[in-house]
């Protein structure tokens, strides 16, 4: 059996489990209950992580040559929710998903953040002061820096229910860096742009620089939420078929975006100050 | 008397002083020097404040149709500095430029983040953990989060001089979004670009977004260094001809500026802790 599990009008969580029961839930924190020992594939619902855009930026992200060593990324995920949003949405209830920007658009850009550093956890997160909440103390915006605790580095995002639509990941290497702009929702649903440059120089008496960022335009003939819920299948389809055993990549990373999450809203809670990640 | 400083290969400060004597360093730090009462005409060497993009970006920021009210400002200014530079350049030296990439590269950062806050102060800065420092304890990478304490508005702002140049400014609105790529040295001397979206809206079902961002390109004949120069010629001009008092705007700026940047110095003291601005 495959579940969908959905949450207002986007696919959330892809659970599949060869046992008699299904866990599910509607907020965004049911990755605790789907181990990776159990005989279950789980996949959240990251639709952006499927587009073949994302795995070309990978490919510029690993080439030493291009990239060199991470510094820092910055990842924004906001839309101005409308009123009817803003008063009826699940995503602002605290008896439904009581997380709000940060569960639901924080989700993606935290997701970026650890993409781009090969899913290592930070070793420390920091809330942002000041985050906005409903009446029903449901937070509406929100950011947070993370660090690793080596050579510096340093990641912010900014999620926000309450700001014109922005979705950026901008990823900084030692020599080079990749931009893109609408990572979570493409612009076009059939090409997925991104823009990287490499060795940048200053030009002689700083008069200019080089070069300039170059676009990519990745194609893809099927949305990327079509093509998550195809890997998704064929996942499932090798393990009735005794081929594979459950992608373990899925609820890993699933869980450890929760955990940053979770280390924000301690942060949050305790005055913005930073909490350790085991 | 026009005096203009320079730093390194760059225009630091121009001061012009009707009195008998100048003050002046190689420091980015005489600002608390010359003050607003002074018949002096004081303007810092930040040049891309002078480029024609500049004004233009202004004018949409303040269209409240096109971007609404200000929610966030991201702004980095980093370039990976060959060998040569971290041995012997003025500013990575602790007796001469000893704010390092806060001073030099962080210093643009903090403007682009004021300028688009319309130069009010933020109510307290907190430094990210982890700078980098050089063997002589200058800093080399840094970044920090600002907040107005109005709205749930925080900016951020990353510098490094171990990073590949990159040079954006975000600003969020409620409507619209302002981007820019080489907001510190255009790519191209005579024509700076700027992207600005408003209002977008999903697609149904979320199979895309618009409207997309459009570019401007807005040329100059002069670059901004020259046209810096031009403005403070024509301001003093303007004082010797007894026409017009010292244009206040440009040292209050740069107090601004450096007051952020102390902020940002105290809080890495103090263990990155919220300091406040009076």
């Amino acid at each position: 059996m495959i579940t969908i599990i959905t949450r207002g009008n986007s696919i959330q969580v892809l659970v599949f489990i060869t046992g008699i029961f299904i866990k599910q839930g509607l907020t965004i924190v049911p990755f605790g209950v789907v181990g990776e020992d159990d005989v279950a594939q789980f996949m959240d619902g990251t639709m952006w992580m499927h587009h073949p855009r994302t795995t070309t930026m990978n490919h510029v992200l690993s080439d030493e040559q291009r990239f060199g060593h991470l510094t820092s990324v910055h990842s924004t995920f906001s839309f101005f929710a409308n009123d009817d949003f803003l008063k009826n949405n699940i995503r602002i209830n605290p008896d439904l998903d009581s997380l709000g920007a940060l569960g639901d658009a924080g989700w993606y850009s935290i997701r970026a953040i650890l993409w781009a550093h090969d899913y290592e956890l930070p070793k420390t997160v920091t809330a942002f002061a000041d985050p906005q909440y409903n009446d029903a103390g449901v937070i509406l915006s929100c950011g947070a820096s993370l660090n690793w605790k080596k050579n510096g580095i340093v990641s912010t995002f900014y999620c926000s229910f309450l700001s014109n639509l922005c979705m950026d990941i901008i990823v900084r290497g030692t020599k080079g860096n990749v931009r893109v702009h609408d990572f979570v929702i493409p612009f076009n649903e059939k090409v997925g742009s991104f823009f990287t440059v490499s060795n940048s120089k200053w030009a002689e008496l700083y008069l200019g620089c080089g070069p300039e960022p170059t676009e990519f335009k990745i194609s893809t003939d099927l949305p990327q939420e079509a093509l998550m819920v195809r890997e998704f299948g064929k996942l499932v389809e090798e393990i009735r078929g005794g081929v594979a055993k459950p992608e373990k990549k899925w609820p890993i990373i699933s869980r450890k975006t929760q955990l940053i999450i979770d280390a924000v809203v301690t942060s949050i809670k305790n005055g913005f100050v930073p909490v350790e990640l085991a």
